[in-house]
């Protein structure tokens, strides 16, 4: 069998949505001018796909799973060590992983800001430092900062259990107790709850808070932990499908995933994962990889974070951004390389949060079908020759469009 | 995440169909005259459902059942106790039931007629009262009449088995005899054998029956039991999806099926599930449900009773009286409530019973993506948005539509 193409999948992060009344009945995606991404649409082949199942609002970590061909309800292990592999920590087997959100509570602990101002940069690395040297009986504490108010808590001991229910209450409420959520779980629960109640007393009067409070911005005045999660053993791609693989993201959940799933994670100038990244730098960076390997992912996440913030416009004003990305990309790739564009999850604006609506997606090179959709958007895609398939589906699709794939039978 | 809008399915019973020359290779619902159901069509996506799996004819229990959610092959015991707790017999742990049909025999039990002229009202009534004054030994008898013809028999003792063959051969033959699928089953086959036997012994000359082949009639002369089941246990509709839901039906199969998956079944004056049912009758208790419940489900047996009978004629009028109903849904509800159209199972009537063919979907709201599709039936469908799905993918994407679905990930 030939070996074949190589392929890049351009994740953009929540860009699907629904129609809605501020863009007269229309999608962020409907709505936007987006040449290249149509382009893509009319010289491939165009479907929707339900990334976990029909109706089922993918996380960003179990979505990319799926993308990647991995059955997330078999893998998936809570986000913590995603995120923990993400900025660099290595797990050993009996760690658990959180999920952190430096936040600002008032003395009752009383949430103020889930995100602290989306504080981020040089404050978080030395907080982050700050909190490594809390001590805990039996318990080993590492913490590393991760982009804007994300950091991750690694605990480090026996009998740590993941079953442990969140600290962070997911909104503007008072701070919750980690409780076990079976009896093993009790030690870890308290090293928990001990290591919160620390955070909070090393940060609250720290010269860095000080200093934010003097300028007006919420103080990191707590570190909130959530998603606890044993590392998983995930086969790697390169021994699932033999491709040599790599992906590059700005934010740290992706790059766990990747990380954890034996991707080259690539480190890119510019790739902040925030709405000000450098789309180019990461395009430019994909591309460089594309000669040494058979698939990079690229990660976009700006399109899901307008998405959250209810911002129709900004969605649309970064969908036009998207689109000059992928014109970079299809003007530079060679014409049998495969470039597939679609998102991970649904965001509508209006809703503020991932929906389980099927994504759009769109598999161009010039060996793929056209079959005639004249757009990349929710409904365009929906009519077109791709069907309405499965994300764990995307993979052996590809592979076989690359020439890679095994015959079942003879 | 913003707690949505609510839902109301019609399911138009057995409304799918196939080309067939009666209608120049066109099918009732391509024929009709269903201005209604095709503005649904237009304002929102379509596509095809096999409610089971592809090529497979759906029960209308099986089928209520996948439009649930639910996966029939994990939770459907067999039609008897759905029929029952449709007419109002609560089960029993241990009970076995069967649906059963008023029949008319000759002397050496040939069967004249399955459903003894379809009979019905106070007469089934009156006969199924002197039924369950039958006498077996270590069995309990219970008969309740059911719609038309149907009535409901439950068995209560002491090691009684669902696995027993089937007394009604399901067409114009001799009375067959019950016959143990297992060797556990010998009690309960006989108990069956010896309640037919009574049950002619008491009906033959009744006189409500004397009275009826006075009249030209057929008599119920025998009561013939099949589909036996014992009760299932089903996690509710409340806790499977935290909504609150009801449902308006005539029949009592499908009254038993959301009966056991808690909802709320609602009886309506003239709903007859019948040709002569009142579908506004239907309709308006329909929305009136909606004011307090999340989700309503509406089913009209009449197509499917036109189809089974074989008259062409009569399905498209019925489909034109069923447009107008949603007619009065559309005009009634809030834009955002969302309007499922759909049929549980295709009935061509050229067959004359249950087809595998998948059935035409509409889902309607003013938040829903419309694909361009212009008409409700089955080829317009076919080229939807919404592509070609599975029964029990229909409510985790309605939730989902609802922004009641739960994340998986983060």
């Amino acid at each position: 069998m030939r070996r074949g193409g190589k392929a890049l999948i351009l994740v953009m992060d929540g860009v699907g949505d629904r129609p809605t009344e501020a863009l007269e009945f229309r999608t962020p995606l409907q709505v936007a001018r987006k040449p290249n991404m149509n382009w893509c649409a009319r010289h491939g082949s165009n479907g929707i796909m339900d990334v976990i199942a029909p109706g089922v609002p993918p996380g960003s970590d179990t979505s990319h799973l799926a993308i990647l061909g991995y059955d997330p309800s078999e893998v998936y292990t809570g986000r913590g060590p995603f995120e923990a592999v993400g900025v660099g920590l290595t797990g050993k087997n009996g760690d658990v992983a959180f999920r952190c959100n430096f936040a600002t509570v008032d003395d009752e602990w009383n949430i103020l800001d889930r995100r602290a101002g989306r504080i981020g940069g040089p404050e978080t690395v030395e907080l982050s430092n700050v909190l490594g040297k809390i001590r805990i009986k039996g318990v080993k504490i590492i913490v590393k900062e991760a982009t804007e108010h994300r950091a991750v808590l690694l605990l480090r001991g026996k009998e740590l259990s993941p079953f442990v229910s969140d600290v962070d209450p997911h909104l503007l409420a008072r701070v919750a107790k980690s409780t076990p959520l079976v009896p093993k779980a009790k030690k870890t629960a308290k090293a928990v709850n001990d290591f919160v109640r620390e955070s909070y007393l090393v940060l609250k009067n720290h010269p860095i808070n000080q200093k934010r409070v003097d300028q007006g911005k919420p103080p990191a005045n707590i570190l909130l932990p959530r998603g606890a999660g044993s590392f998983p053993r995930i086969q790697s791609i390169k021994d699932k499908y033999g491709v040599e693989s790599a992906c590059v993201a700005g934010v740290s959940l992706v790059k766990g995933v990747c990380g954890l799933c034996g991707m080259e994670v690539v480190e890119v100038t510019g790739a902040t994962g925030g709405l000000d990244t450098d789309m180019n730098a990461k395009a430019n960076a994909a591309l460089k990889l594309l000669d040494s390997k058979d698939l990079v992912l690229v990660n976009v996440k700006a399109a899901d974070i307008a998405s959250h913030d209810g911002n129709h416009e900004k969605k649309v004003e970064v969908i036009e951004r998207l689109d000059r990305m992928v014109g970079l990309i299809r003007g530079s790739v060679s014409p049998d390389t495969i470039i597939v564009l679609l998102a991970d999850h649904c965001t509508p604006v209006q809703l503020g949060d991932h929906s389980g609506d099927p994504v759009p997606v769109s598999i161009c090179s010039n060996n793929t079908s056209k079959d005639g959709v004249e757009a990349f958007d929710e409904v365009s895609a929906s009519l077109g020759g791709l069907g309405r398939i499965r994300g764990k589906d995307l993979m052996p699709i590809l592979l076989d469009k690359m020439n890679m794939s095994k015959k079942f039978g003879s």
